[in-house]
């Protein structure tokens, strides 16, 4: 098919950040959108060609959204998996695939696959309901301290917890969930897989991520990771390992740990372009979402490589501002040489919310490294 | 002002392909964006705000398009002057400035210009009427072979002809026009300078621009230019010559001729985007359309250097084919490492007509300019 002239069109699920930045990439080639969201003030609403106000995980809509599109991708995982399989059976291309997206969606069924196919994780027990962790802690089956983990829907450090003692089990939502052991790392890594539905596959280079503690987002990633090269093959090879086994086509995120002895386990992935690429867009060759509409596209796949190296900082809401966004200090960063933020466009702030990313490049590592830390102490999100 | 959360609305007169991708940079910045043009089929329709029909050339509508915005800039020089003034007067910040603009939009007052501040350019003879230009040849004030050149409205090639002989002066518009002496050069080279309204000056890298002969539009821009650095700097002078005297803030782009003898001449300019520059997407710290956003606003320029070498091809319709537009080849370009295309989304292809264009960018120039050629040679924009 002629996706750059001819009736060809793409639908994403989803108008958040992640959506608005796939659009520049289909705007650049002229490739037909359209987009689903449930608000009226998602970023996608412009720069789509047709935008669709509708509840993801409504069965309904989903399937009247895809009926005309030739290829349907995602940006959020959180949509109806049931109304995909069904437009994939009446022959839309949906990727990443419905069955790839069910073992994705649910973190139970997740780590199973791990499990199963012999892919290193932490250890981990899996509850019905989150009642039944008490138990199991009572009667020796679980030690303080782990993680407690939604099954379904955590998203930006939502549906995550560090269980350190009893009090802390008060307040979890009750339903399915796992507990996972603390694991001891050296380093959060992450690794983007691009698969091609005609079946190229490329891997970005290992990226390196640091956290911030309370708000279990991401705070810088840096790429490359500043590792061992034979951790970094290690690393590289075992996201090709979940890539071959979990089916997808598109990008597959693969979050990793690197523990005090070496060892790479799987945390978590995501089917789509993650914020572990952003750097992408000003140090690769090609881009997350240039590579993501690609891959879905079966168009050949561009060069991962780096031009330079890369730092990205998350623009997140501050705490204690909640309310119309200022972004103080923007032109103070945009003094810096090899500055780039981005600015999501969602009009409210509130504490961690994800607002913008600043991506820092440059020849040396170190330097952008050390610019990125002044990125980060002087911009902040607050309210007016 | 703040540009990034607040009600400030930038205006763009235009909605052509340098106005889509300055979309890109109001979209990575949220910035509000109202776009005006006599198209429905602009490019810029989607990624804009607000999308206003109207005839760029019609005092009234530019009027009433202005009034609401807060800044506003072109994409192209053909634009109503007058309601410019008028809306510069009425406080809105217009850039480039309505004088610069007059300066440039007429092609015997942009040569006067130079004479008149002292910047090098070829001879020429300015005339009232072509019909002029035949006595002129008779009476032995003008000798074949000489350019002809349209005082107004040139655009991709046309209202420029070289004259070889009388009869090339047939069917030439009858208007106000300009004859040039032809320059002998080795290459045609082109600078782009960035003015903040708050009066910041960062030049780009000389880049050096090879020619279709027929179509009389640009066919490869190399950056770095491959010349000598006592030349790159002379060009560079004159072209920051040109800015500190014509006023412009914005984006001006400095086409230049590198005669024989490496003199410098000025050929023309245009206050904005330009195609010169559209490597720096792909090969730049900032890339000019960034650039002239951030200088109309006043914000902190960006740098200017380059990560890698950059070489851009532009896709003009392929002769004897106009219609439904096809980009045969396009999947062999991008399976080439450091190949990015971009569709500018006119669906209607003509010869000539600039429909896209293709960066390539590699750490070695060499290797680049070797790529652009198989990239030219594989790829053609015909009709269905």
């Amino acid at each position: 098919m002629d996706y750059f002239s001819s009736d060809f069109k793409l639908g994403i699920l989803g108008g958040g950040q992640l959506g608005k930045m796939l659009l520049y990439e289909t705007r650049k080639w002229d490739i037909y959108t359209k987009v689903m969201d449930a608000s009226p003030q998602a970023p996608c609403k412009i720069a789509c060609n047709e935008f669709v106000l509708g509840d993801l995980m409504d069965f309904d809509a989903v399937l009247a959204f895809g009926k005309d599109v030739d290829v349907l991708t995602i940006e959020i995982e959180n949509v109806n998996v049931d109304a995909l399989e069904k437009l994939e059976e009446e022959g839309v291309k949906v990727y990443p695939p419905p069955k790839a997206l069910r073992t994705i969606q649910n973190k139970a069924q997740q780590k199973l696959f791990y499990v199963d196919n012999n892919i290193p994780t932490a250890n981990f027990s899996r509850f019905a309901y989150a009642s039944e962790i008490k138990d199991s802690v009572e009667n020796g089956g679980l030690e303080f301290p782990f993680v407690w983990k939604s099954a379904q829907f955590g998203y930006d450090g939502q549906g995550v917890k560090i269980v350190r003692k009893t009090d802390d089990l008060d307040g979890l939502p009750p339903g399915e969930c796992i507990t996972e052991k603390m694991v001891d790392f050296k380093n959060e890594l992450a690794v983007i897989v691009a698969k091609s539905s005609s079946g190229e596959v490329k891997t970005y280079p290992v990226v390196e991520m640091e956290f911030h503690p309370e708000a279990n987002q991401v705070e810088y990633v840096i790429c490359p990771a500043r590792i061992d090269e034979k951790v970094a093959q290690k690393a590289q090879q075992v996201a090709l390992k979940v890539s071959e086994h979990i089916g997808h086509v598109g990008l597959l995120a693969v979050e990793l740990f690197q523990t005090l002895d070496d060892t790479i386990l799987v945390n978590e992935v995501a089917p789509r372009p993650h914020n572990s690429g952003h750097y992408s867009i000003e140090a690769s060759y090609t881009n997350q979402f240039e590579q993501h509409i690609r891959a879905i596209l079966g168009l050949p796949l561009g060069k991962t490589d780096s031009k330079v190296a890369g730092v990205m900082v998350n623009l997140v809401g501050a705490e204690g501002h909640q309310g119309d966004v200022v972004y103080e200090n923007i032109q103070e960063i945009l003094a810096m040489e090899g500055v780039t933020p981005h600015i999501y466009g969602k009009k409210q702030t509130r504490p961690f919310r994800k607002m913008g990313h600043v991506t820092i490049v440059n020849q040396n590592m170190g330097k952008a490294r050390e610019m990125a830390q002044k990125v980060k102490e002087k911009i902040s999100v607050i309210s007016k």
